[in-house]
């Protein structure tokens, strides 16, 4: 197991869906940090489900206890504990898939890991519901970056194949705000509503969508990172692909940058300012693993839920034969949109992580 | 710093393009493996530059030594050190990119990072030189993955937007070993030449190609791996960013996932020859992060080469103004071929240290 | 910070002495492993406080919950959190603590460590209250162990100069049960009667009294451990020394080795019932980083209790002056008996990590 | 395998006593700093035999070549890996160690830990000549630490229970300076003499000693190192525990400290300059594994050299039966004065370490 990431800032994640408390240990935050609890309230309010029809009517508390770190609600330099006390479960829903496990879940995989020994009730501990704990730690992480100037927003590139609009070269923190204040996280709301139809018609047929997350840390100086195993891209790379679901990460142009000339994808040196800046920005700020302190943007490929209510074909471990699966119970249409939070959650632990290695806080 | 990656196989890089030597310190590899140094010769020789019009015309001896952790030609259980000398080196120029970064490049972002004092002489420790050490490391892997009958093969699945057949469902060693045998690593010779062909018109005019390398990992049983942040996508992406000019990672269908249905990107589960297997591998052979007993495969988006001989714009650090720059010497027109091995290389030795931690060698 | 250890067993401990609850986080523990609850509140028992005038009045309930890792008693191979919450607590015993630091204590090195933010009350993050975590870490450790033959056990070598027996050439696991179910840890009731008043006249002089711990480990095999940084006196240093007050780690013979002769301290080899075994055991069961397969034993020096209620000379940080200090509370005369436990608790996780990571569980 | 240490400064050591060469590969090292060779040679003679009859007659070129990470003379940021030569060896002496290993000696742990393949020519990878790299790493960390004004000392505290004078409460450079400078480096010369005829006897005798190293380092800040862990004894000690023969590690008054009351122990504050002190450094300059700005003092229990020419009791591995055993070869009648330069090589280095975690360089 490792449920942790970070290397001065270690972030670790417990709890199963079904079980008593989810929650996160998080060890190497700075001391003397408030936390803002309503700040972080609203904060972990947006990937909460139960809001509307487009996500799961399972209703979650999500309200953080601090059991250690904290102090008349600044951070006092020792491991902060949170935990989320479990409710509203429903069991029962899972008692078919222990022997006949879902297609593009990981019941088969655990099965087979744990030899029948994990808890996988409501998914167990692969469940979306432990985004929120890493939304805790990124919830702080993203307060005291902005303490700095430094800002983390994300939204729904795509969904179901439609797209919003792009952050433009230089986002600010106030579209970061405009967008997370919206119930449905995109910038040209004529798309947003194309992508809520699709996945309103996605859920009446039984079945669910997947999307594209877009997200940009700005407000970073430059040389943040290290080559070669180190750098920026492969940190939150390796923290991203925590986040269930996330198929594909890449940075700047990314895959798109494939298809380029160099002379096309080579972002221009410019002066702005007296400051070394770029005229574009294909790069995602990281040259070399590194940050060139242009905003860092990457996007999230986030598979379609695999939990549909459409019969599908499976395997029964037991009796060593296909067999038909029909999955009960409350399920997200979508959960891209839901985990636009989480993606910022991750980056700003991540970012804050490399900057505390940088002697930057 | 950190240029090394694995867990129990820990795998150390270091060197400068115009260094004395680059090499590798590989600490962890099980005793008692023989190493096939004809095989390794062979593997290595598949990233060599100065092969044809296609790379770049510097020619590397690329002939690894072993300092350490290899007796009569077996693993000793020591940690194996392996050099390159370095020798047919230009330096001279590089003599104008230590005022005028080159776009694309990591020259500015180490400029700052390391406060002018990094020795960027040929792309210093970011050179695509530096792959030549990770494919001793990854040779060595390959080598003892191949016998417990696990096999890692890759292809250019695209350069410059025009596309290779994918791998099937199913591919087989001798497949990886056709590929590798070819002098332009495809499935599709067609596509292959219309490739190279693109390669050749953007060397023409001065420019650069990009591409993507597919990779695929069969023989692996199901159950490696773990979550949420240990799991094969972490573990993997996490050293795949760490081959230059790698910009996106993504898990079987990846991107593409995000524009399908729940019904149509998950994998049906059905019985073969008694064992639990999938209808199809959108999720790349990895569900909750762990393998699921198909292949896993990945795809890796490789930018064009920044470096381009058509003028550019950038700016002088020194007089803190815009500038134009031509860079001379030798470079790729396109390296997405040449890090096809690369890719092999990192993830025989991801997949080896994984292995290692679930008693599986 | 880091207050984890371990490498695929991690032990996280989270916590203050005055805080909401103390805790600890176990990533990595095998799955399907039944917890016996009686038996893990008995070793927890043992580090008690409250139960004699030989430590403090300070009453702890110490009874862990399990938030989650545990489904129906047994490990189910996602992380465990394991938390106890604080009561009896007296803070304002502590409030003329701040700004006289007390001698010996980490009170002045935490306040320029973490710039006043750290909560100290109690002693915070570093008072003998966290090892009640440890225990339960290393309570669960020992139960997996023990049903692979391998138990740890503890003595009290020393106090206030007075000497216990040592263990003998070959341990068993009945004198460990032995010791454990005594008051007072000896082998020697005699000496321990005499440690005991020792304690209780130092307790009446308004002082403390240290010791010497003897922890032994028998059943491991030959082969665990490896060098020349991540061997087992490594692994077990670097975790015992995270034990409040340890301020010494001797491996077998220690620091008597370095009196000795070649000729006396090498343990020879011998062949017992056709394995190779020593004849002695002044290597601590260990050559090279690496067991032997003799018991691995080792020795703590604990330093006396530093909160004593004689006026101590410290320094007013606030006048930066010298003052006078007198502590009041409740404070443990000798906490070296209470420790016996934690060094086998801290013991049997290293050693299961050990074991894990050699492929033996 | 784990021959490596460090948390941002990474020392990996290779290599084995017979094969072609050993070395170090430093990542994480500062840029900018440069590298005095002649005091890096001079420091590294210090550890080097073949000087005297105090020690092996074997000779060591041990001149370190730079592969990378060097550039005119200063570290450039990159990974610095340096290489040793080997020469002068005589294989054939070890030929008989393979089936009856050497008491004292990890002949026979390796050969169970390796099944056999461990290369032990020399005593492979574990003989006291991979001391050499660490002297190397140690003695770059050295000079950087130098110009920030810490300083790392250590001399013989002890030989066949013959004592050296303790350092003092302030150690300064200039002692510092003084020990290293003398050809046996003690404080009392009369008890150096004592010791030099202890070790000549052994010798005569065919056997050897031991002795104990205390070491101290100057000039570094309060405040550095984090609980529980992470702190500087861990750290130390987790290192220092990878010292060939190092059996125990005790940090200020260490195992005299459990003999001691609280009152004789606790190190009264003391304000001095302007600056909190201490009257006494009975804590080694740590409190809670954070530094209290006084001299960081530990002591190392090195025992007796295994390899003696006496007859030894050991067993025939092939044979399953005991067997007697006389070495022959050139071997050092003690180690524990060419291990003080060691000592301080690696306390020089985790310092180094703790220093860039702490911002402070």
């Amino acid at each position: 197991m490792s449920s942790e990431f970070g290397k001065l800032l270690k972030i670790s994640v417990f709890g199963q869906s079904h079980g008593r408390a989810i929650g996160v240990n998080i060890d190497g935050l700075p001391a003397g940090e408030a936390i803002d609890m309503e700040e972080l309230n609203a904060f972990m309010a947006r990937r909460k489900p139960g809001k509307s029809p487009l996500s799961t009517a399972r209703k979650e508390a999500d309200t953080p206890v601090f059991l250690s770190g904290v102090e008349n609600g600044v951070t006092c330099g020792f491991p902060l504990c949170a935990v989320i006390e479990n409710s509203d479960q429903h069991s029962s829903d899972y008692n078919n898939l222990r022997d006949t496990p879902r297609p593009g879940h990981a019941d088969y995989t655990a099965a087979v890991r744990w030899e029948g020994h994990a808890d996988m009730r409501g998914g167990g501990h692969f469940s979306g519901r432990l985004t929120a704990p890493l939304c805790i730690a990124g919830g702080i992480a993203r307060q005291i970056l902005a303490r700095r100037g430094i800002f983390v927003g994300a939204h729904l590139a795509a969904v179901a194949g439609i797209e919003d609009t792009p952050f433009p070269l230089h986002p600010t923190a106030e579209l970061f705000d405009a967008v997370a204040a919206k119930a449905f996280p995109v910038l040209d709301d004529g798309a947003g509503e194309r992508m809520q139809s699709a996945i309103l018609t996605a859920r009446q047929e039984g079945d669910s969508v997947g999307g594209i997350i877009e997200c940009a840390v700005i407000g970073l100086p430059a040389g943040l990172g290290t080559p070669m195993f180190d750098g920026m891209e492969n940190r939150l790379a390796a923290a991203l692909f925590g986040i269930p679901a996330v198929k594909g990460v890449e940075f700047g142009a990314g895959f798109a940058a494939a298809a380029l000339r160099g002379s096309e994808n080579n972002d221009p040196f410019v002066m702005e300012d007296g400051r070394v800046a770029a005229a574009a920005n294909r790069a995602g700020g990281i040259l070399g693993g590194i940050t060139t302190g242009m905003p860092v943007t990457f996007r999230l490929a986030v598979k379609p839920t695999p939990s549909i209510s459409r019969p599908q074909r499976t395997v029964s471990l037991s009796r060593k034969e296909e067999a038909e699966l029909v999955i009960h119970g409350r399920h997200d249409p979508c959960i891209a949109h839901r985990a636009v939070p989480v993606a910022e959650a991750v980056a700003a632990a991540v970012v804050l992580d490399v900057l505390l290695e940088h002697h930057k806080i």
